[in-house]
């Protein structure tokens, strides 16, 4: 281990409250400053692989080290090596947008420092979770059947991974009549959902035992949405062939092209073969604040489970993602498992919510915190303005693509992401992709659709105004 | 939707620079007057069921509200429904300690607000955390095969839950010839642990699609470590039943008495049966640390996996859970699913890590940092040093226990936790234990030992001192 040549004179100690105030104030003015200053980063990190760690010593410090020291070595040997997720030329992937009020939050989380497993470890853990989550049910207009005071409810979870593992699960339970749970996942059940559908589902399947094989990728329309009248030949199919349909998942907004699945159609097909129905609205969820947006909500009163990430588009930074049930005892029924050491009067008593028993995990932190104090901060009508001007901005953005000559659209753009090819063919866009990712000045991903590589443009970073947009453009038609 | 009466003039626009400067400050002292002022509120929140929730308004906020009102909210809303993890005085479950670094470390990583599931898409995020985990296995004495420079390495996860999830799964897809994610669980696969193990392995089975009656709860010893006798005899009687032994879960540190598997054996009976030996040492990994403290170790050259919860004993606020395998690739092989918006030169070069496959989830956050942070701040002697006064406070209240002709020990306390029970029966020991809980002064949890009721104190709080073990002491002799 490193010997310290000069250790502060208290090495090693908990740090005071006044040691706390003190450095608490410069992590605070670095971050105002970070802010500040995030759009003059080359928005995807330049750093070569093995580059941060080289520059890391080699051994744990054996003697503490001041908080000083500690912070400069952000700037020194970390921003190198950080993609700027938060710069308004962030167009890559999804956003992940965090916000003043959302890193308050986390930061206020980290400060109390609870561990919300059960209800009586931190009631307000619990309780502010299921009312921000009904909150939200009214927000965005999704169906009574969430709210937990009907028989069903919402839980945060870190990602949408998480979200259709669960919804997979009880989805399992149920088409077992509860039997998976003992004696491991049946061969018979087949999972559906569309050839553009997120990976997620992929590795869903992996872990809850049923195996990749048993998932069926349904063929889509023009628009890469999930075709009703082929899942349904699909599932006759198998049942013909002694497969039982277990779960269905729907798509509301595909993370290659923002495809909307047809949720009512798919949702009738799932009421008629007693599938659970789970509805993926990873970042396009957000929208539906809107409620001219909420032609993308049709079809989900028939969903057993709902899932969206107000860590993507609703300036809560990550992990948060929300997620709902239709029946919270199914759920509760496949993941509760309570040892002894678990056992409390007001878990006992039936009149709490556990939320441990919502999720692959046991313990969970203050998550809700942030979210309470993003919607508090911005209100609904704050938060429906921001997604407006996104949407404004890509339709806008979709509308230059449309009229130029050295672009097309690659798929229909229905809300606040633009996928686009050159005329030129693949190695064009790729190459257009390439050139203004390495000059830092844009960070795009792509994807490929209908064979075709084609480049996506995110609008949805929290900063991007008109100008980084515009800016954008130039740069591609350059 | 509420309506506010006089919105503020900015209401709903995104925090600027300054008002973020302004506000951080404000969160930040109230950090830090929680930090002195914790010790004097009941450690267990008194709230009644929905007594939180009553207090919050039912519908969103339409318009956006001033940060300092939601700040006074807290106070006045959530206080009263927060069980004090941080109070001197908790010594129920484990410990969650947060520490000072920490909190500004999961702070910076909110104000960063990266995603890191590629190593592409912040460089810094993947090599500080492969760096901070070889440094751990370093700091706590692991076999050297743990380190990402031999075939192995470490990943942040966010509790053990889904450390064991990961490592079952890796193991299921190796006694499968890795053809279970593709085909299914198999129904042939048998996994042992202690019947004093914890409840996630019962939880990873029902996931994985194994079903928990293929979970065989080998009986322990008199100081309720598994019997490795037991667990040869078990392996044999199922082979001749035609089952194949997937994966053992020994245990350093029991939740519910802090026994000590022994590891060395167990893992000559799985190096034997061709089973991958899975270590969980929650909270007992982090008293490694100390080098007279690693009688605890032995063994683990065997094991396929180990993790343990810096978000427990070493003040790194929850989550941050640490995990280790001994062979990446088996890992990696059974997590990863490429789609093609996902791809990109550094993973294709084979040059990099990307932890998106080291675990169930897609995306992560940059939860390095507060390790980083934490490890740098005390540095490994000042880590040594706060574990060794909590032990060595566990062994005198031990001592005291074992004079006191009220109270007798449960089990051997061989770190940080001590399990009691009261000479009087199980419920002068239960009725000990709610009077202290009733009346805020402490909080304290149970088990069942031996099918009496047993108290555990654990004593690893960050800001406990020898006065508040005396004092509890004394409440618990009165």
């Amino acid at each position: 281990m490193v010997k310290s040549e000069s250790p502060p004179p208290a090495a090693g100690n908990h740090m005071t409250p006044d040691e706390f105030r003190r450095h608490g104030r410069q992590v605070i003015e670095w971050i105002a400053r970070y802010m500040e200053s995030v759009e003059e980063y080359p928005v995807r990190s330049p750093a070569t692989p093995g580059q941060i760690r080289d520059a890391l010593p080699a051994e744990p410090p054996e003697v503490g080290e001041g908080f000083e020291e500690i912070l400069a070595d952000v700037d020194r040997l970390i921003l190198p090596g950080i993609t700027h997720w938060q710069s308004p030329n962030f167009f890559a992937y999804f956003p992940s947008n965090n916000s003043g009020p959302s890193i308050l939050g986390e930061l206020l989380s980290a400060g109390l420092g609870v561990q919300g497993m059960l209800w009586s470890t931190s009631p307000a853990c619990t309780e502010v979770e299921t009312h921000v989550l009904d909150w939200l049910v009214a927000m965005l207009g999704l169906p009574d059947r969430f709210l937990s005071t009907s028989r069903g409810g919402g839980v945060l979870q870190d990602t949408a991974s998480n979200a259709v593992l669960c919804a997979l699960l009880a989805a399992r339970e149920r088409a077992t009549g509860f039997q998976s749970n003992r004696a491991g996942a049946a061969g018979d059940l087949v999972v559906y959902t569309s050839e553009h559908a997120h990976s997620s589902i992929d590795k869903a399947m992996r872990i809850a035992g049923l195996g990749h094989q048993q998932l069926r990728k349904v063929a889509s329309d023009a628009a890469f949405a999930m075709r009703p009248d082929a899942l349904a030949r699909q599932i006759e199919q198998d049942r013909r062939a002694g497969y039982k349909p277990c779960l269905v998942m729907a798509t509301v907004g595909t993370t290659s092209s923002n495809a909307i699945d047809p949720v009512a159609e798919i949702g009738a097909v799932c009421e008629h073969e007693g599938a659970w129905l789970h509805v993926d609205a990873a970042m396009s969820g957000t929208a539906a604040l809107c409620p001219e947006l909420r032609w993308i909500q049709p079809g989900l009163e028939l969903a057993d489970s709902y899932t969206f990430n107000p860590h993507k588009w609703m300036f809560t930074n990550f992990d948060c993602n929300a997620f709902w049930v239709a029946d919270r005892r199914e759920l509760v029924r496949t993941l509760s498992v309570l040892p002894e050491y678990l056992r409390n009067a007001a878990s006992d008593s039936g009149e709490v919510i556990d939320y441990r028993d919502w999720h692959v995990q046991l313990g969970r932190r203050f998550r809700a915190l942030k979210l309470w104090f993003v919607i508090r901060h911005y209100g609904v009508e704050g938060l429906r303005r921001h997604v407006r001007q996104h949407v404004a901005l890509a339709q806008e953005f979709a509308g230059w693509v449309q009229q130029s000559s050295q672009w097309e659209l690659a798929a229909p753009a229905p809300l606040n992401l633009v996928c686009m090819r050159h005329v030129d063919g693949d190695e064009a866009t790729r190459d257009r992709m390439e050139r203004i990712n390495r000059s830092g000045a844009a960070f795009l991903t792509h994807t490929r659709l209908a064979d075709r590589f084609v480049l996506r443009v995110c609008i949805g970073q929290r900063a991007t105004e008109r100008r980084h947009v515009t800016r954008l453009w130039e740069r591609l038609e350059e």
